[in-house]
């Protein structure tokens, strides 16, 4: 009488870590397969590689990257290590948080060496899939979209970005089904958008932050890093300089954000060939501004070196500091 | 190092199906709570029951529904009973499906007799959350949109609706998270759209869609009829009636919507009390207009009967006819 849905998938493989398979389609793109890594292209393979981890009783986490991995990338998969038995490490250049004028196509592509990078920490599934895997129809018809927060800082600076975030985000919760995934603190406003995504969704899947990982100089890492030229990265310390000279100020109990706000900017004041995107004191958890810090407070900037968007963060905490 | 989101959910209560256990608020709210059927009123308690299930390798089916329970929604509830190990039903008239000149306020509300039939289908859950516990926040920040659609038949006429119900499933979903879920044909739009939410989003979920049941003068069965008097009650026959013309027309063998939807429409002209909404032949799965019918199209009808709006379609197809 009733009619199931034509679109319903059906599992298509399956696998145990302690064998591990060649994947049809790894194989035919000419991946090397090691022991104890699997790479998996297909939402079925990478379904079929949670499902057996969770037969047996293995805890999953995933951490979600766009590749052209650092040791930002390397500590969520260590803590993802810590707090699971399974490690899934997705990698997707995803296109729908790219605005038209932004950098998707030269975004750094380095699949091998991220391979070997993630086969040395352990991971037990890599998920690499096209972007028609993902897309299927050349684009997101379907979008999960964050009220509020995804209008406020890097969200007022890239119209739409937030939208394809939490669209890819929850797309990969649905296909590799976590019990935690893992995001970076130098996204800040990606991560406050993502936890209330989860929360007002109901997703079921603890988001676990992890600190910033600076480059010895103090540069936050950063995939993007990568385009500046040696000038630009040494320009590219004022970032960190600005939050600093705040925090120095907050130290020194400064608590009216409009001068902590002051204080940074002076900094840029003093690199004119970098161009200040935003400098701004925030409710973590709301991105809202805020106007006297009370309790706890997020200072995020964002800046062009040269073409290069970066961005860098710092939470300020009443009596931790 | 890492800090787990203070969002975390921690699952509160587990029972099992073999002994009924009071929930504190259903039975806080009065609730008759008899063997075999566990009402739950919480998010925790839902996904305990869910949980409970799995871990005995049962099926879970769900039943997604705004109570005022008439014949329709006891077929979907036999689906899943045939379908399925165990059967969850969910009752909350979703405030954010509503616009602001809708019958939220008024939309029945019977819960002890919904309770009391879904009893007698032997069904295991019946969840029946409060709007405080859906929406914790007052309402919705994160949406779940599917373009398009979202904007064709009853999405052009009432904005906002599918966004509205779009969240509410995706967020039943991740609650209950069943295996399969059960939809009715009757709102051929709205399938249409989950099914494509389905898809985009790769939410883990068999959609599953069921028939029309009518009256047996053939209205189709609606909790809206309740707002019918005697005399819209006969009038409202025109939706069928006019569905009915078409059916004919097409099975003398008329292939041209715009001829098809002509006849349709020329029915509502001989009942110029009732205010035609819409009469459109679509795809079915993209509910875009067809000009010819080649395969399957959907002949999709909404209309005022008085104040209340009624919808009824019918499916053709070449060949089956």
């Amino acid at each position: 009488m009733c009619s199931s849905a034509k679109l319903h998938k059906t599992r298509v493989e399956t696998f145990s870590f302690a064998r591990p398979a060649k994947t049809g389609r790894a194989a035919s793109l000419g991946r090397l397969q090691l022991d104890g890594m699997k790479i998996c292209s297909t939402n079925s393979e990478v379904r079929a590689a949670s499902d057996d981890a969770r037969a047996q009783g293995k805890r999953l986490g995933l951490v979600p990257t766009m590749g052209a991995l650092h040791e930002g990338h390397l500590s969520l998969v260590r803590a993802a290590r810590e707090q699971c038995d399974v490690v899934t490490v997705s990698i997707f250049v995803n296109p729908t948080q790219f605005g038209p004028t932004e950098d998707l196509s030269k975004y750094p592509r380095q699949f091998e060496r991220d391979r070997q990078l993630l086969e040395k920490e352990g991971v037990e599934v890599l998920f690499a899939p096209s972007v028609e895997e993902i897309y299927p129809a050349g684009g997101a018809t379907t979008w999960v979209v964050v009220e509020g927060l995804s209008e406020r800082l890097d969200g007022r600076s890239r119209p739409g970005h937030f939208r394809g975030v939490t669209t890819i985000v929850a797309k990969l919760f649905h296909i590799v089904e976590p019990e935690a995934a893992f995001f970076g603190q130098k996204d800040a406003a990606q991560l406050a958008v993502i936890r209330r995504m989860v929360l007002d969704l109901n997703f079921r899947v603890r988001i676990v932050a992890c600190p910033i990982v600076r480059e010895p100089d103090g540069l936050a890492m950063s995939s993007r890093n990568a385009y500046l030229n040696p000038e630009e990265r040494g320009r590219a310390l004022v970032l960190q300089g600005s939050l600093q000279r705040a925090q120095q100020r907050f130290r020194a109990g400064e608590r009216i954000a409009a001068r902590l706000i002051s204080s940074g900017q002076e900094v840029f004041a003093g690199e004119p060939l970098v161009g200040l995107d935003y400098f701004e004191i925030v409710d973590p958890d709301t991105l809202e501004s805020v106007e006297r810090i009370s309790e706890r407070a997020l200072i995020a900037v964002a800046a062009y070196v040269g073409s290069t968007r970066l961005i860098d963060n710092l939470v300020l905490e009443v009596g931790t500091e």
